[in-house]
This record gives C-alpha cells, sequence and structure tokens, in this order.
C-alpha cells in the first residue's frame, strides 16, 4: 500500500509531532517526579485516547477532563480514575453517576454549598473535591472563607479532598515568578485541606497544577497530585511564558496556498478563524504571532517572520514583516502554522495525523469534542 | 411523549429561535428583492439543511458554502446550484468534479492564473468564477489589474462569470457609507465582468455580497446575485452595524450557572472560550459585549448589562458593570448567551435545538462542520 503523505490530506487538517508529544511528555514526567507527587495530565487539550495512554504510560493511569463528553470517552476507552474538573451542576449529575456505575472513580469538583449538597443527596455515590482559588479568580471561594468548610460539610463522607488552579501562571513574566506562584498554589491547597481535616472531613486528594507551575514548582510538600495539559503539545503562548522551546511545538495546522495578492508579498491560505480559532493570546505576549506562525509542509521555520496577520471565517492572509519570497509560492503550496493557543485550535479537529520527524502520515487518532 | 423543554437539555449548546430566524429571511429577501438580482445565501453561518431550505424558499435553491464538506453536505439534501466561495487548489478540484458529476452545477473561485488553468485542464468540467477586490483587501486582484484578464483566459470556457465581497462593510460606521460601500461592490462587479465579455468570456453570473451591502445597497443594476450569510441568525457586532436590532439575534448558547464568587456580584458558567468562541469583534464596537451579551433562559436581556467578561476553555466568569444581584442565581440556574460573531460561535456545535418564543424545543436540526 502506498504510503499517505502530508500532500494526500484535504486542508485545512491538524498534524501532530509524535516525537515532539514524546520529549515533552518526557519532560514533565521528570518535572513531576521530581516534586514527588502523581501526574494526573488533564486532556482537555489532546481530546485523544491515544495521547493519554502515552501521557500515563508509567502512571496510575488517573486523568483530568474539562467534560462529561471527554469523560464518557475516556471512559470507553478503559481510563477508570478520571478528574472533571469544572464546577458541577445538579442536572449532570446523573450524567456522573452512569460513569461511576460503569466502573469509573469519577471525581467531582465544585465551590458552591448548594450543589455539595446536591452531589451528597444524589444516590449516585459520587465524590467532589472542593475547589479554592489561589489567585486566580475564577472558581473557588478564598482558602479562608468560611464557605470552604460549608462546602466540605455539606459534602461530608462524600469530600474527596481539595483542588486549586493557579491560571494566572500564564501572566507569569519570569520563571522565579512561575516558581513563587508554584508554592502559593500549593500552600492554598495543602491550607485547605488542613482546614477540612480540622473538622473531620476525609481529603485523600490534594490536587494543583497548571503547565507552568507543574513545571517549575520547587517543591510540592501536602500535595498528592498536578493536573498539567498544555505540554503535552505546547503552542506559541507557552513558549513565550517559558514552558517550552518553539522546537517542543507538537501541533500544527496543515493548510494550502489559495491566492497570492500580487506586489504586496502576501498570501492567502485556506486556514481561517474556524481552523485556527480567533485565540489571540500572543497579542500581549513579546513576540505578537498574529494568528500563528507560518511554517513549511515539514514544520520547520524556513519562513522566517511569516505570520497570519488575518483570519476570516476560511481565509487566513500571510505577510511578513520584513521582505520575503511569498509570492513565489504557488496556489496549492502546502505549508503549516504553529498555534497561539492549541487547546482552541485543536478543538476544531476530530483527529490527528500524526508524522514523525518527516511527511508520513503513521497514525491518525481521533478526538472527542462537543459535551 | 412529554415535551422536551430547554431545562432538559446538556449545556453548553446551541438554541436557534425560529421566528426570529424567519424575520431575519423574510426582511433580506424584500431587501433582494427590491434590487431585483437573485439571493443566493452564504451557508457558512448556519450549515444547516432546515435553514437553508427557509432561506430558499421562493428562490431557485441557489446557495454559497465556504468548505467542500458543507457543499457535499448540501448536495445530500438536495441542493443542486452551489457556489463554493473561497479560492480552488488543485488538490480539492477532483472532490469538487465528484459533485458535478453528481449532478451538482458546482461553481468555484479563483483569482489565480496558475490555479484557473488547472480548473480548465481538469477533465471535470468545472468552472469557476474570477475573483476580484472591491477594497477589502484579502482575496482577488484590482478590477484593472492584468491578472483579471490572464485568470479569465485561464479558464476560457470554464469562465462562469465574476464574484466580489466587501467584507470590509463590516468596518462601516453608517448606513449612508455602507450603501456607498454596495455601489463600489456593484461597480467593481461590474467593471470586472465588462472586462472579460470585452474579450469575449462569457459571465453569466455576477455575484456581489455581504449582510451589510446586501441590506443596504440602492441598486444593483449590472448583478446578478447577491451572497450575505449572517443575516439570518444576527449577532452582536452585526447589530452594532445596524444589519438588524438586538431582538433579531436568533442564535444563543444555553449555559448553567457552576459557581457564584460571592462579594463581586459574578457568577461562572459552564460556556467558555469552546462554547462561545475567542471572537473579540465587539472590542472596537460601541459597545463591548465581552464574550457575549447574557440573556435569561427565555432569551429575554432581563439581566441588563451582564456580559461574559472572561472566557477560558471552559469557563465563562459573568459580571455587569452596574450593580445586578446575579449572586441570587442558584448553581444550576439556566441562561442564554447572544455571541459576539455567530459564525464562529455556531461552529463549535453539531446541531440546534430549535424553539419558538418560549422553551419548548420543537426541533433538532443538525449542522455540518470540518472541511
Amino acid at each position: 500500500m502506498a504510503l499517505l503523505r502530508l500532500a494526500d490530506l484535504p486542508t485545512p487538517c491538524l498534524v501532530l509531532e509524535r516525537g515532539k508529544l514524546q520529549r515533552n511528555l518526557d519532560a514533565m514526567a521528570r518535572a513531576v517526579a521530581r516534586n514527588g507527587v502523581a501526574l494526573r495530565p488533564h486532556l482537555k487539550t489532546a481530546k485523544s485516547a491515544e495521547v493519554a495512554k502515552l501521557a500515563t504510560r508509567g502512571q496510575a493511569g488517573a486523568i483530568t477532563v474539562s467534560t462529561l463528553a471527554e469523560a464518557e470517552y475516556f471512559a470507553r476507552h478503559g481510563f477508570r480514575d478520571i478528574l472533571y474538573a469544572v464546577g458541577i451542576v445538579p442536572a449532570k449529575l446523573d450524567r456522573a453517576a452512569a460513569l461511576r456505575a460503569a466502573g469509573v472513580d469519577l471525581v467531582l469538583v465544585t465551590d458552591d454549598p448548594e450543589a455539595a449538597a446536591a452531589v451528597a443527596a444524589h444516590p449516585g455515590g459520587l465524590r467532589a473535591l472542593v475547589e479554592v482559588d489561589c489567585g486566580e479568580h475564577r472558581a473557588g471561594m478564598p482558602v479562608d472563607s468560611d464557605i470552604l468548610l460549608a462546602v466540605g460539610r455539606a459534602l461530608g463522607a462524600h469530600c474527596a479532598g481539595v483542588m486549586t488552579h493557579a491560571g494566572h501562571s500564564y501572566g507569569c513574566k519570569s520563571i522565579a515568578e512561575v516558581a513563587a506562584l508554584a508554592e502559593t498554589e500549593r500552600q492554598v491547597a495543602v491550607r485547605a485541606a488542613e482546614r477540612l481535616r480540622a473538622v473531620g472531613l476525609a481529603t485523600p486528594i490534594v490536587s494543583v497544577g497548571s503547565t507552568p507551575t507543574a513545571l517549575h514548582a520547587r517543591g510540592l510538600a501536602g500535595v498528592t497530585e498536578t493536573r498539567p495539559g498544555v505540554y503535552m503539545f505546547q503552542d506559541l503562548f507557552q513558549v513565550q511564558i517559558g514552558s517550552g522551546a518553539i522546537e517542543d511545538v507538537a501541533v500544527s495546522v496543515l493548510t494550502s496556498v489559495t491566492g497570492r495578492r500580487a506586489g504586496e508579498n502576501r498570501v492567502l491560505v485556506d486556514a481561517g478563524g474556524l481552523a485556527l480559532s480567533k485565540d489571540r493570546s500572543t497579542a500581549t505576549a513579546p513576540r505578537d504571532y498574529g494568528f500563528g506562525l507560518v511554517l513549511d509542509v515539514l514544520g520547520r521555520p524556513t519562513l522566517g517572520e511569516a505570520v497570519v496577520e488575518r483570519a476570516n471565517q476560511e481565509h487566513g492572509v500571510v505577510g511578513a514583516p520584513t521582505p520575503l519570497p511569498l509570492e513565489r509560492l504557488a496556489v496549492g503550496t502546502r505549508l503549516r502554522i504553529a498555534p497561539n493557543h492549541v487547546c482552541m485550535t485543536a478543538a476544531m479537529y476530530d483527529r490527528y495525523h500524526v508524522v514523525d520527524g518527516d511527511d508520513v502520515v503513521v497514525a491518525t487518532w481521533d478526538r472527542v469534542n462537543g459535551w
């Protein structure tokens, strides 16, 4: 059978470099092992059973998910220890309980006393973590809040521990700042667990983590697990906050040149706002990549400074700040685009085309989207 | 059988108000009829056969699409006159020809002489429009460019006419400015057709259109058809550029409150960056709606000024600039969020839950995503 190559794929589509993925997984496994905690990788980025299997190799198989659709998908693929890390609502408890009835140790999350009471009252034998805020100001109560104990008491025997997420580590300007924030994340989680234990509640799980803090934490005493996710693939934003190098970005969008703007040194590609997402997280980073960095078909930065300057629904406009012979690219030329924020970009696709250092597609791995 | 209500649906999901959709379709049909041209609605927003059937009722059934996946989907649903309005690349010609072989009058688009030659050389008997730029500076050559004739000649007998798109109408500050741009769009298309006819090329199709210019054009002499799309649903951005009223926004995201931030008058919802998209088109509009305007479960603006201030992957943070009793909303409360840019938001979902003025789901309509 003839080899399938990137040139044979309809564009736009998603390309995953297996070697880079493996290097990213190894780097995180080393960082987490150094701190003596368990790695419960967050699969919200990859949403793929094949990636999850690689990410949990040598681990206990524990994972984190961001939707019940992910929980159900990973359960079908044999995962049995799943943390659903978005605040639970009562209407979702029956779906959660169905997973527990099927043998999945599904752990929920809440920061609300009424939702906690609903978890405890549900006949499905559900458990939840109390979510506490370590400064991100998204979900969770302040660690010294009375609400912490109210949620814990509402859960009672259904309390599985505590969790926090230093998502504001994405705003750090240096590794030292990330390390300091990782220590805050640790302290908040440990303090929350201590407060719950002081009133007689069990907290077997003390869960923290984001890619920057998991990589750069200098100690995680009292913590049981960390939940990074985007490290598997890396992206242009993560590279700029020190989570990896540009060579580590493992996922890109394969696209075709659809037109050339004569005299402007610009080309159009069939990767627009849907293929790349409208995420502009690099707008405030040291280097603004527009809607993505343009690479050649082998994923090499041979087009210099070329970026996707504009993204309409199905049109991307590629330009370069310094003169580059973009117009030499014929219509149909294949390029690859490294994403600003890979969680957003990958979510537009139902599969990965896996390559390993060249243009041969060695595997196709599915993804789960939706809710 | 018990009625299905919005309270029964898993969140986040997509809600479509049938009555508003019909009003929007009627308003556009009247505007287009007034100018005596055909309406070839762009289905890139709706991506739904049921919506397409309503949008072409009383019309010839001609539609516009933005991907070959859409073309194939609509062909399966009986549509036979389809314009694929994104620059064609040679590798996609076989898929296009398969549709023509199946009886679909599929018309392609190009602005490139080499791509045009590939269309003409393909054995599938394909036709294409020459795309010309009327000032958007995306695809298409300037109307007086030599490239216009080069593309037309390369197509030869495969030339089906011309097309242009005044996408820059989205930047207009008044209806008068939109009307002036519609006249430019018309003139450019007609002039392009005249130049091609002068060298003996057939141009049966002279195609223009965007929602603002289709609604506000004061005459379309020489044009044969217009291709608006987002008018069917409207959104917060279109409302601000005069394409409709806030009451016309027909699509919203149903979401659930997942947490409350005590003392901040903020709540969290399970509609984040994936459920809403990261589109921030209202950031530069008169009114910045963040990531969307928060409505009650019936789609009414009873929460005043509340908007989604932040959107992480699965978390939306809802706040209000003026004090509102958001904290009275219990976890599990259902809300609806009107989108900034409905083309981007709807693309995250595989179906519409159709309602008609209340909370009863009267139909479920599928969508086609991907490429």
